[in-house]
């Protein structure tokens, strides 16, 4: 189905449903999904809508001229992405491959609508499931003292592709403060806890180390403060007293899998909303 | 928070989310929270929408008739319901008492927006407790050869309290067809299995010989066929070979109870929507 | 069934299970369960063993005697619990009463091998629970300058009545270090987060601003580092960004029910063994 | 670690344990993990025990002779595993290939401790998937009239290849009683259900127009009947009116792929024992 999906968020006031749905209505949309949220506290307003192109009488490439007084007038940030546009995904890993093989194999099954034009490593290891995939491998290696370098590297090389998300597959680099700010919303990190847990170094040899009972993984938005940024997902599992710190790690293996790929299909439907800090997921 | 909630089902056409939009703008309604689904397989469009009530000018005595024109227009299936209005839960209870108890704890906590006018048993079992949140308790015997003049019985005391939902919490009797027919999707069950797993008698010993690694419940509608209604809510629980059948009730217990509980909780607020032997939850 | 449960901790070593095993055959046991771990890392043997005392041909009067020097070889930790001897619980609470309704009729519905023989508050709002459930309620006004004798009170009554084990079914108050240090592992706590997120005060509070995906609860044992103690059992919930603070806290209320009373069941039980500020469940 | 795992089940009865212990350290055991159920309804015995072979006396060509008096004495079923020797495992795939994927990286990435001999399908899709983790990849086509000939076939590669376990990766094929009789144990299928809910064909649809609210996946040994044997593990997933048949189908990849891999692991790592038609899992 060819479709059009517009994301609002804007002051709630009355009267935003009914300009909106007449706006649609004037052209002929087809509504196949909606979804909206009130956060009163906050009185704000999000509304994901998205409509089959078919009927559909308006030009997209005037969308936005024909939209944009309605936006004024309800001080809307917005956005429409169309599913004829693939984004293009740019994903970043170092050694562990598991959630590269996870999202690969997803992708070629057509779980992921996107590209995936480049996979960049600092290592090696995963050439081989790269090509099997045929996806372009660049190796740009991060030297202690040469980080400043590699990213500019690693950006030239996403400015090139055009990329529009950044999934970091277990990159074991932390990216600076001009890197991520450059890509706001747009870098989604795998955290191997159940954050705000153990954010930071070796989580799951902390999380043995204080004998908690359940593992969890979370995926986010990266911005400048470490493990911060705003949650897309998170999961969980049980572990016992017979999980030694190995077996966390693999078991946790199967959560980060999960948590990620759920980040980036909903990030790639255009279905997370940021605010405040958080996120809303119209799943 | 005074508000109005309407509920709508009908065949999905464009146009209809601008008129339901306009209509409440048009007597400036402030939405606090909107659903909406499209079953496109079945052309069916659902939703759920609530407002303030406070800036509304629309007298709710009025709303049917201003209403009705929009309704007919699109063929709707709908209903208003008013917060101030709170609807009356009547319980049917047999000895297990754990949901019961659960439920009135929840309701004297605030977590049930009903009334309990009264509880029906066929045992005396539970009057202390009843009696404790202060509930009506009536006794109703069903002999084996008595259940119509027990059912004749159970359903005068309903139609005297205007029951608007009958809630079975671990009520060990089959309903009659005759019974069931006069309340449709107004009688909520608890059965103690993952439907369609084990219908019918004995499911926890059924589960334990057939050696599952989860046990579940299960909250549905009642209809005519046993354990087959419209599925409100499930949820599992890990078990092992550690467990005993006695072990599977215990931890069944508690499925039980949350199972139920929230089926009750959406219910009363207004979340659930029928269709095709399923339902959706707008919560 | 009569049985008695024996409780071992030791440096691990070649023959501590022949040991064992041919002490309780000697005296004719029926062992119905035995688990045991070792912790390699550690060096560390547990082990939980639980026999039917009918054809035991050891009078427990003798058993310490008997078992002693076996210990000694083995430089065991051990305790024996008799199923004959109901611990003594004490509940501590404040004013929210779900973990008391919850704990209360799991008592009555025999879930929990325990006496009750009183409840503590600093406020007299769950009184007439105790009273439907037959439990002495006494309050003990805990004022902000009179901690110490607030406790000096509370302990004597938990002294008059030989308890063994004290459940903080959300009492909010902290204990003092005197306090805790008199009952080691013996003061069972149940926090309102998934620990270590969220120590401290208002976890939901936090948990809603940080956007959290899943909610939690933990239980453990209280120590004199606030909120730091082993943790017995733990479990989470999701939640999304419909749900507001009221929300959570209305959840959570499950969660709390359910982890607290997993954890006093299996202490009460003689199920959890602790080390390195960590637990052990042979459940 | 070099170990041996010893696997028994028998009829309970006083000194079992004290027999095998001291079996054990006769011949200087060093125990790592041991394990043991009773099941008191039946009467039975079972246990798992896991020693490291480097301290041990006793020639593991010698075992049996030494062990069989004890066995006898008992009426034991058993049977000794080495960690030395890798069990060989042959994984049947038709077109779906995620099953696959998954156990082909964990089997890589040191999470199945087994070789791989062979991967027989009636498809030849799967070919470059196998060639990239090296594994011979045999195409066996399977007519409608010509079963009971595939079936010769694979019999005679998988004897050729000495396979101890035949894993169905969404094998789209029901194998004959002759088949499955020849690998009792040892045949480990996926069905995309939460047996016994929805067994045979199209369980996805059927849960679908059920509405259920949870999907679930099972895995299990085959036996004669289908979807009957005992069932190894068992997870389910959440789902919404929101999720179609293709969602649920995606869905349930993930539990298919995570179910179907620790049922592999177990069985490899002589985790289960069944009896009664039900399994043990000692993990």
């Amino acid at each position: 189905m060819n479709t059009a999906t517009l994301l609002i968020s804007c002051p709630d006031r009355k009267g935003l449903s009914a300009a909106i749905a007449n706006f649609l209505f004037t052209y002929n949309a087809n509504i196949v999904h909606s979804d909206q949220h009130q956060d009163i506290s906050e009185n704000l307003f999000l509304m994901r809508v998205e409509w089959d192109l078919t009927d559909f009488t308006l030009d997209m490439a005037a969308f936005s001229a024909a939209f944009q007084p309605i936006a004024d007038r309800f001080q809307m940030q917005w956005k429409v992405a169309l599913s004829a546009r693939r984004p293009k995904m740019a994903i970043l890993v170092s050694r562990y491959d598991h959630c590269l093989v996870d999202l690969l194999h997803r992708h070629q099954s057509g779980e992921l609508h996107c590209d995936i034009p480049l996979i960049i490593s600092n290592h090696e290891d995963c050439r081989a499931l790269a090509d099997f995939y045929g996806i372009p491998y660049h190796v740009i290696d991060v030297p202690r003292d040469g980080k400043a370098q590699a990213e500019a590297a690693q950006r030239q090389l996403l400015e090139e592709h055009g990329v529009d998300l950044i999934v970091l597959a277990r990159y074991m680099q932390v990216l600076s403060h001009d890197f991520t700010a450059r890509y706001p919303q747009r870098v989604i990190n795998i955290h191997h806890s159940f954050l705000p847990a153990f954010d930071g170094a070796k989580p799951y040899h902390r999380a043995f180390a204080r004998g908690v009972k359940l593992i969890g993984a979370t995926s986010h938005y990266v911005t400048e403060v470490l493990d911060d940024g705003p949650i897309i997902e998170q999961d969980v599992i049980r572990i016992s007293h017979r999980d030694d710190v190995e077996e966390l790690i693999r078991k946790g293996r199967d959560l980060e899998k999960m948590v990620l790929a759920r980040a980036v299909k909903w990030h790639l439907e255009h279905r997370v909303l940021v605010y405040s800090n958080k996120t809303v997921i119209f799943a």
